[in-house]
């Protein structure tokens, strides 16, 4: 509500009102941002929109601009006079003020009111903080009262802050009290918390429900599953989620509808926008892009695996965003080389076959891909050229190149043009595995198929917790891998196409209230620091209450 | 927005537009909440309503329904054709899960949108833990990177939650980094924080920057302070409290408007609702009741000294909230004993003095008293006959029997009226001391003039705190006086009027954003801790998002 805006926004009840929305159903946080209530989803009971993936190759220091075309593929869109809707997810706080800002687009593509998006926004991710930490207070009053036979030493439920706090990685509570009070636990980063995951994939307050009381937190003395629901959390973690999972709309530059909703991390958990503000836009579009973090192998997958087993929702179309520049670090060229070098068409001919894979994960889930060329002023003709004509052949439906940082939906007519030439047929979408597999055979369709692996190792540990899991019943859950983005393996130094490598298995994890296993195969910071020079020093207020320099 | 509701409310817009809003000054946080943008103060630069403080004696288990009363009187206001304006603090939401749930008034004189108000309404809790994390992450990354020469050993500043998490009290951070970053803290409940204090106390966004910007968060080795502008945290600490800072609108039972803004501690802060929402009522407004925590000795004392210094504004009048059966308790009474035992005039007689005592304070202060009694069923005739006459003798303007619970503002018409006569003068208010005494007069003054103290004893942790607070010039400040609020004392159990007695400094804190100095009189808790079988349990929603069992 607090932004130093340079366009002119449109008041947010008008683009409710063309998306065909009653009064009752937006409820209003200041003139520029509101929530739909999950009352549409019963008015409006049947999907009609075509409903369109944007995923990307592996990301580079460069930046591909996935939120940025997400956002102006809307806009074009809106331009040939289609009723379209950009959903995308919420960032948190603690990059705003750390190093990398918040990821609201960029440009003549942007979403907007900035810079609301990027701070409190409507309270979602402060009653995700409340929620989950209400259930570690409860935890903790349990050991202290000792209401429960809970063993202190099988917690795994930490606390969440949304901010980077280094020094909350670690620490010792219950200090002072009785000796069963005093444990070693940790705060996560709140898009990190099993809650924000389940608020991402909850289809109603029903589900929603059951999911939050599903929770495990720990286990019993006699090895039994401790969850949300025995210590009596689940209900008051609800009440604090009510509003939160109301899909928040809000407007881009063009002032063409865009869903920012749930922020939730994108390697424990989808890093994908919610279930439940698809599920409201595809009854209210005729066109729903929406975003998944990173490539084929980590956003794409958890999308189509996780996202689109919960909402039953499947793509028309992906678009693959790739640039020049980006393709190049994959061929192997370091970023200043890249920067300064001008054209080389041998160093983005040895990129190429990382696109190639991502096109080949889009096929092998059945769904039609167009590559979007996102163009920068350094990228020579000749090298959108090759890179276009290499996507054709390689079994893109289509290429089209997009200018939308600079020239908004205008840049972006090409793109929508061929998506929705591509989106003709209604979706044939199939996963890579299915629920009943064993989880071992799960873990390795999704590696061998999806990243190249040549072999899948369990460490001992993860070997233990396997058949931990098994034991307790809970190995028909689907599976969230969490690895780099930044390589189709899961060393991130491994750019291109890797072939034959070993993944290794260090750890699973039980997220038995978003409904899937955590599959770690590598080490997963989940709560970042600050820099030497943090951004907030930048930030500031006028006299007025304008807030200057976020970003 | 999610409440379920047993009475209409009216639209907050209807209600924003009646007091004189412009549109654009109103900000909507769904149908029935809206925050007020602080350009009415600009558009409006005149105060012309009626000033009026709610106060009650020491408060007792019964609760003496001081915000009911306020609420009542407002309503009460509004039939008698005044634009009237209740203006009440914020309740935790700590307590709402603890035990003793939200402070909203309650029968026919209540605050609506409920549970609303007792969960993240519009987020300003939120925001004040945000911004008061995020300097702790600053603090800590100062360490870890070794950018300022903070002594570790000096660092006062806390992290805050907004529940009840005793294994928060003590806890060590910091693990597994350098061993610069190892170190022994606390998190207190989010009312307690600094933050919220100065929310409570800022006038405007220049204020409120300046406040951030002095917080004194430790010393440097050479014992200088180290603030929160040499931490670069102050400006994003403002930006996200540029929402906070605006008033909250809401309504009463009967559709009067209500500001329920800020929610400061009762003891190391002010306990009143903010500055800056009674700044903007008295401009709206025909009458403005606004209620201060707790006795004249705590919550009144703090609402003149503090807020009414901060806000330039006085009361015309003071409305002095009793009950026969509280003044039974301050009679020696037990609440048993009262609840079955029926007409007792020795134990109400022997209560009154300390009725007595709050009726001087107030005169001391030059404020004309109306007493105001809350009428329960187990009262007699003759009991609140005799409560009434002894009111009149002891020097009360007026006395008027309440009944606002059941009857809503039908049953504060005689209050109201009472109000009126008494508030016919300017404002005659003068404070127990002045800045430019020294701080131990300060404190003298307040503990012999207002609590009946004979002496006043500082332990010699206190005597060194003083020097040093001396030597760092900070000794012009204003007192906040920590103690308990049950007894005009510190000893909790003192009670009715207890004379002579001695009242020992422990310990006195530097709230430098505030600008105050915290005098400690007993322990003070500022992290409460969950019961065995928290309210938690029982809160839920249903199928369609509606909450249960917040009360």
């Amino acid at each position: 509500m607090s932004g130093t805006q340079l366009i002119k926004l449109r008041p947010i009840s008008e683009i409710a009102n063309e998306l065909g929305l009653l009064p009752e159903e937006v409820e209003h946080y200041g003139p520029y941002k509101a929530k739909i209530t999950l009352d549409v989803l019963a008015r409006l009971d049947t999907p009609r929109a075509r409903y369109i993936l944007v995923t990307g190759i592996n990301p580079t220091p460069f930046g591909e601009g996935k939120t940025t075309v997400s956002v102006g593929l809307g806009q074009a869109f809106g331009r040939l006079g289609l009723r379209s809707i950009v959903t995308v997810r919420q960032s948190s706080m603690g990059p705003v003020f750390g190093t990398k800002g918040a990821g609201a687009g960029g440009g003549a593509a942007q979403l907007h009111p900035f810079p609301d998006l990027a701070l409190h926004f409507t309270g979602d991710l402060h009653a995700v903080t409340t929620a989950h930490n209400l259930l570690a207070a409860l935890i903790d009053n349990a050991l202290y009262h000792d209401t429960l036979p809970l063993d202190p030493r099988t917690i795994t439920w930490p606390r969440v802050i949304d901010l980077n706090d280094r020094a909350l990685r670690q620490l010792i509570v219950g200090l002072g009290e009785t000796t069963r009070t005093v444990r070693a636990t940790r705060f996560d980063i709140t898009p990190a918390s099993e809650v924000m995951a389940i608020l991402a994939l909850a289809r109603d307050y029903r589900d929603l429900r059951q999911r939050l009381g599903q929770i495990v937190v720990g286990r019993t003395w006699q090895g039994q599953v401790v969850t949300a629901e025995d210590l009596g959390g689940a209900g008051a973690m609800a009440a604090l989620l009510v509003d939160a999972l109301k899909p928040n709309l809000v407007q881009t530059s063009e002032g063409t509808a865009a869903f920012v909703h749930t922020g939730p991390f994108g390697n424990i958990a989808t890093g994908a926008s919610s279930v439940v503000a698809d599920l409201v836009a595809v009854r209210l579009a005729d066109v729903v892009v929406t975003e998944a973090g990173f490539g084929t192998d980590l956003g794409a997958e958890k999308f189509f695996h996780l996202k689109c087993r919960a909402s039953g929702l499947a793509p028309h179309a992906a678009v693959l965003v790739a640039s020049v520049r980006a393709l190049k670090v994959q061929g192997g060229k370091s970023v200043r080389d890249i920067e300064t070098g001008g054209e080389d068409l041998a160093a983005l001919e040895a990129g190429l076959p990382n696109l190639f894979k991502h096109l080949e994960n889009l096929r092998t889930f059945g769904v039609p891909a167009v590559v979007a060329i996102n163009q920068f002023p350094t990228d020579t003709p000749r090298e959108i050229e090759r890179l276009a004509q290499a996507a054709r052949e390689a079994g893109a439906c289509d290429v089209a190149v997009v200018e939308v940082f600079t020239c908004g939906g205008e840049g972006g007519l090409e793109l929508a043009r061929a998506v929705l030439r591509a989106a003709q047929e209604p979706p044939a979408f199939r996963p890579v595995y299915e629920l009943d597999w064993p989880l071992e055979r799960k873990v390795e369709a999704v590696a061998r198929t999806l990243y190249g692996a040549g072999a899948v190792r369990f460490s001992p540990a993860a070997k233990r917790q396997l058949d931990d899991l098994v034991r307790l019943g809970y190995d028909r859950l689907p599976i969230c891998m969490a690895k780099t983005a930044q390589s189709l393996s899961a060393d991130p130094n491994l750019l291109g196409r890797p072939e034959d490598f070993t993944v290794e298995v260090r750890e699973l994890r039980l997220f038995a209230g978003a409904g899937y296993i955590v599959v770690l195969l590598g080490d997963i910071q989940t709560m970042p620091g600050l820099g030497r020079h943090p951004r907030a020093a930048h930030i500031d207020i006028d006299e007025h209450g304008r807030i200057l320099g976020v970003s």
